[in-house]
């Protein structure tokens, strides 16, 4: 008999209370919690030097190919500061999109903690091309101008849109061909990967990305992210930067266990497909409704909308979701693991019934 | 009926196994895990507007005091290098004993990350006083001169000693006399507490105190610490600087959950008076053995002893431990939550027989 | 009878060439050399302490007004990122021009070195408006993005425009009523005043600039700027970040001597109305010219233009200049106080006369 | 006939008037003011690309060795900070004594602006050893440990006294063994080899060392130093670390110019010479007297002595010259290149004339 252990920890929250705020208002997979249930107990060694971390490592492997590396880190902002770090010198640039999530949502972590200036372009869809990096990847040599020697794209984008295969791999080429090398945003990277049905390593690896910050967190984990070095000659000291900019994790059997339990399986592509078809559920049932302008294609688990004036605020009466631009009142809805299609169909309900009144 | 859920994720340590390397040897406390799962399910506000967070501030109020300001964080070093950052300006410098975690185990984040100089005095006990506190407590107002506006105590130390209340309330009435503001590294002050049979308050807040680094992960949480102002006209912009420090959890509701577990009932006095038993016991069983000398005294969760030459090694094929001094030989031997008589006892008998050998 | 000192430092370059390839290549006006030569002899203490930069400080607010407080550096960009740090908590923001020098030309020293994040808004002439700051200074309190608290603006702008005193007050007026502070980056300021025939104050202190980067090197100096706080209340702790930024000069009063050879009468305005004279002399010269396109106003001392292809390199085997826009042909031709007629209409025949080949 | 030029620049001090503070208290030695008049005039590039810049690289090779490069900067903390940064990573530490400069006087700008750890020793005279080196020189590969990678040494120290090249050779040679690169702060590094009898290479290029910071100003100049890379495989990336760390001069003919006016001739060596032979004449002056002692060798342009209780305030109404030990009442008296013997005769009469009242 297995006896269920307490804490004195009373439930605050409603757990059958669900909204499109965002994948990270989401909690954890019960799997995850499983898993590390699973990697407790007795006395593991500290810091990384665990039995899960090293399976972690050869998990990560089979999907993203022999030669990787894996740093389990504590979120994005980390995973990202961390692996651009290990990619420039101190005088590095990075050549990335205006609407980029290290441009607009770390508060200039990779600037103050990285060091690293920040070359950005305008995106309209979120999409880098080469033709946008090259604006950019100027002036190498120029003592005056910061060295733009890595690219930075994000997957699926900042924007709800996916780079296809071939489009990543011409940024690589393109990227390449300059001296440059590129770093992949990965925090929904398994929701391109299920949208664009393929493994992980079609859209890494097997095109030319260098280093991907690998997501967890959006995708039903606690709180884990990893940074993959998936060619080794493109990143150096990591396992140092790791631990002076504060994301080393002591007990890190636990946050491998979290990756693991994406991994090993096939919970993450579960997952992330889940939350994608409940975007395209809900997509489907607004567009065409009168007043309702869904303004980006549905790639990923986003959706984003502009709605007839005032109906934002009175939907947020009974939903939470963000604004996400203040000048054109766009707004962003985002669906998770764990979003029913009954939490679609109630607000796409309530969507249609504010518009017509 | 309860399904338990199933994780892909192997069993793949043996969780009979415990060593005394390191109180971040030990997994969590079955508490912590349940807490975990109370917090899990639905969506909750992310990044700290959840009510596990709402909840942690009200109960290290009842703790510390009801102006205390709590920011969960993922580790110690997180901890650190925020509360310090929080009470300095640009130009700031910590007062500190060479012995400080901040000082030799931080990869010197606090410099790297915080722009903080460290001032550092010798400690022979590893507790600072105000006489040695003025040893670096000089040249307020030269600019050539980083300047000493915070003193850094450690509780318990890292050599196993505790403050007495008298003693922290010298050292904060000393340094608040010079102008200078006080931070404690709490990463073991349950320890401390525990082994003083005082409330947490009466180590901190009673006695002046300004900023907590409140440790957690080594007294049995899957790792969680938290920043705690005591004084808030002591700390600006916390809010700001862990986000820019990479230590902003987008699922807090989860680090939140777990310092409830530890504070929300009696589990922190109870884990960490269980820590320091184990380290009593531990001591007593080899005090007085021919050729082992403890050589500090147990105050909390650690051991320092010196062995004859080779028995640390060889102990060292079935118990795991660290040399702490490479220079004289001095080993660290580790209690914690988990650790149980029996490990004790047969650790001591291996001592014994060793020496004996 | 004065002895003329002679060093072992032979004649290496051709004092009687000039070009307009920077107003940084020309040398030092004599009285510059003069006025370091006063200073010179005897024993001054260092650091600042000294008469020549007391005397720099009561010259100082004869122009910017009596609560002015001046302190002297070696460069612009250490001028710059000083203001700016001195303005901003850790978590700052600057918003400025794209085409803004602390953007482009310092390799990211206010990001790397002041941990400053830019935010940058596209400026078709260089000046930025109110509501070209409103694109960017928005987000306050919003932990993920890093706080935009000061405005940035360029006189005479890195384009060779001028800033009007009422723009630059409305540009001030709508910076404070959002709670953010202005500095302004006066590499040129001289030569904006000239233009304007307006006092220093009346582009300054009187239309509520807060900090300025007081430019002199391109104004004849061998090298010397000044961060001048006009509201003190807008910056705090200068003297310790112009020490640990490697700023602060031992021998100060050689720095001071050069800006007070500047200011102490009107040095500074002889040589930015010749300079600016030069440029519009050039301007005037080649307008009007068939392919020869003066493709901005000119209000400074700058003069940009786009010539037919091939022009440009070949008129480099004679008269250096810079490419300014690899993307347009845009060139760059720069007066300085030393430029002479002949030089301008040496210049302006050689333009005329490739562009006609 | 030469007409000389005027300034408005009134003369402000007493050019007679010298003391003992500081080398820094000191002017410029006329020739440097004549290297630079030399230097004036005409349109040179700016930024280093310079003929005096090039021609202070040829000099500097001659006395140095055919591979160095020679960095001019503004400064010596500009020159420290550099130097280590470029022979480190950004997990780098620095073994240097507790009393070097770049510890004690420079407002942490090794931490803040080159993110670089310092890890101290007690040195009794100022000077490091193999043995000492080995108390910090340890934990690499330790993830938790900043790496120890550089040696940073004083010549002639901070204490006055000097390493013999043996001494240097034989800290280098065990550096080198440890994998660790060696830096000379040698901002009296001529009072050094002037002291020693022998040329500069002796101290440098020749012993081992791999980067030098070489001073200028100390030595007479208005403010101007080096970096001076040896050895080309020990550092990365100074032009560009020249410019984000705001010590890229822009008309750096004038920087060059003046170590040209040190380095063409002997200059260097005439000015050091003197410096040091006044120290040691002022030493003989007071040796012996009873009350007064001087408590370190004078081996370079520094007296440090000890006096009787109120002796230091009294002398000091008339002459300058700073405390060096609050705790001790040990007192600096440097002595300069326009130091005279009728200023140190005068000084030590007043001197003896005090102690005996």
């Amino acid at each position: 008999m297995t006896r269920v252990t307490e804490s004195a920890v009373p439930l605050l929250h409603d757990p059958d209370r669900r909204g499109f705020a965002s994948d990270n208002y989401a909690g954890a997979h019960p799997e995850v919690l499983a898993a590390m249930s699973t990697a407790n107990g007795g006395h593991e060694s500290a810091y990384g030097a665990d039995r899960y971390t090293a399976r972690l490592h050869e998990v990560m492997a089979r999907h993203l190919g022999r030669e990787v590396q894996v740093f389990p880190v504590f979120n994005g902002t980390g995973a990202n500061v961390l692996a651009l770090q290990s990619m420039l010198p101190r005088w590095g640039a990075v050549v990335c999109s205006e609407t980029a999530h290290i441009n607009t949502d770390e508060n200039a972590a990779p600037e103050r903690v990285g060091g690293i200036k920040l070359l950005t372009v305008p995106t309209p869809d979120g999409r880098l091309t080469p033709e946008l990096v090259d604006r950019q990847a100027r002036g190498r040599g120029d003592e005056h101008r910061a060295q733009p020697l890595v690219v930075s794209l994000t997957q699926s984008t900042e924007l709800g849109t996916c780079y296809s295969p071939e489009e990543i791999r011409a940024l690589c080429e393109h990227a390449h061909g300059l001296g440059m090398r590129v770093h992949m945003d990965g925090a929904r990277l398994a929701n391109a990967a299920a949208s664009l049905d393929l493994p992980l390593r079609a859209l890494t690896s097997d095109v030319g990305v260098d280093l991907l910050s690998f997501g967890g967190t959006k995708n039903g984990l606690l709180g884990a992210e990893a940074v993959v070095v998936i060619d080794p000659a493109a990143s150096v000291g990591l396992t140092y930067l790791r631990k002076m900019n504060m994301q080393l994790g002591s007990k890190m059997r636990f946050v491998s266990a979290q990756l693991l339990a994406l991994l090993e399986g096939d919970l993450w592509l579960r997952s992330a497909r889940h939350a994608n078809a409940m975007a395209r559920r809900l997509r489907d049932a607004v567009a065409g409704v009168e007043g309702v302008e869904v303004v980006r294609p549905v790639e990923a688990n986003a959706v984003f909308a502009v709605l007839p004036a005032g109906v934002a605020d009175r939907l947020r009466e009974r939903f939470r979701f963000y604004d996400w631009d203040p000048f054109t009142g766009e707004v962003r809805w985002m669906c998770s693991f764990d979003t029913t299609t009954q939490d679609v169909d109630a607000f796409a309900a309530a969507i249609i019934a504010e518009v017509a009144r």
